[in-house]
């Protein structure tokens, strides 16, 4: 069966799942739409993604929407099969804790890190604005409250979960692009717990070849 | 082993664990904080939730805390054992579009129900703040693109997916608080299968219990 993503690659979201299908060995085929009004248009509505937004991927006939869904769907029917990559551990109570990482990445990381992305990194390629210093502000102060949590909780660990999972590859993109792109390297760099899972996590084969290849 | 949830039963959060135990026939021990500031001390820190937030949930020693990922929990642990009800799909394809439902609650559903719950329902009660009408303004045009969607996507089903599962768990105490409290019934009752599907969801026995216990 022919799995088939739709996104750009500069997405973020879209880079989880090209990561996720890296790690679990999938191969894939990519398609970029010609602009962001195709994603508004009738055909794309109705038969790719309802609200209007990439990525999406077919894996053969079924259609799932939204990054986070579609990575946990490929691990959970592919996890095991082309390698030994597991990213949501069979253990409930791993796995449970896997998911809690999930949602602090989605309530606490991903919001300040899309401070600075947005205002530092899309403002101005995208949207032709200036960057907003308040917005930039805020995102640090926030930002730097849930890095000293996670100094905490990646205490005596390889990963966020002790083992490599979903979380980590969720959490990669916004890190790259505040780390890397924005230059706030610093903040990961005066956690040693955190500056060492960050480098872990972007030298993964998987993880540096999708960050190299964002143009 | 005994399940402990620490939380507070007017909280949204809170209310979904609720239901989910509920739900799956499980019995639980309720403990409410005695106020806000409980939450900010170095014990609850430290042993309950590094973030300072309620739900936090106990099953014997194993302990979990934000609000979808203790129902996940619950659910691949416990469903089947106590009854039949099923939250999360065996099959991997229908289990990845109940995840794209959670994750349409996440991103498109909750935050401008929440603009409506955070101005209508907590700004006075709980911040003395009155309510900005703005934002209120903000919330209903994003709610009702997002329930004209909603509307065509639940043609034909009884519940999000077809069958009864978390995804629709987690869309129960906003919708209550917007439709029920703020009084923004109309939003729902004039789309006919979003009127349908939140009667037939607010009227199952374990949601039911849950709003009517909101203090």
């Amino acid at each position: 069966m022919t799995i088939k993503l739709i996104g750009f690659p500069y997405s973020g979201p879209t880079m989880r799942v090209i990561i996720t299908l890296r790690e679990l060995g999938l191969p894939y085929e990519f398609e970029t739409p010609a602009n962001f009004e195709v994603l508004k248009t009738e055909d794309f509505l109705a038969n790719k993604n309802p609200f209007g937004k990439i990525p999406v991927l077919f894996d053969g006939d079924f259609r799932i929407i939204e990054s986070r869904s579609i990575c946990r769907y490929l691990a959970s029917k592919y996890q095991g099969k082309n390698n030994n990559t597991i990213l949501i551990p069979n253990d409930v109570h791993k796995a449970g804790l896997v998911d809690q990482f999930v949602s602090f990445e989605i309530f606490y990381y991903d919001p300040p890190a899309f401070k600075f992305v947005s205002q530092e990194v899309f403002a101005e390629k995208f949207w032709n604005k200036n960057p907003d210093p308040e917005i930039i502000k805020q995102g640090r102060e926030e930002l730097i409250k849930v890095l000293d949590i996670y100094e905490k909780l990646l205490e005596g660990k390889e990963y966020l979960n002790g083992e490599f999972s979903l979380a980590d590859i969720y959490h990669s993109p916004y890190t790259h692009y505040v780390y890397g792109v924005a230059k706030h390297s610093e903040l990961w760099d005066s956690r040693p717990n955190v500056k060492n899972w960050w480098n872990r996590l972007r030298n993964r084969e998987a993880v540096k070849k999708t960050l190299e290849e964002i143009p």
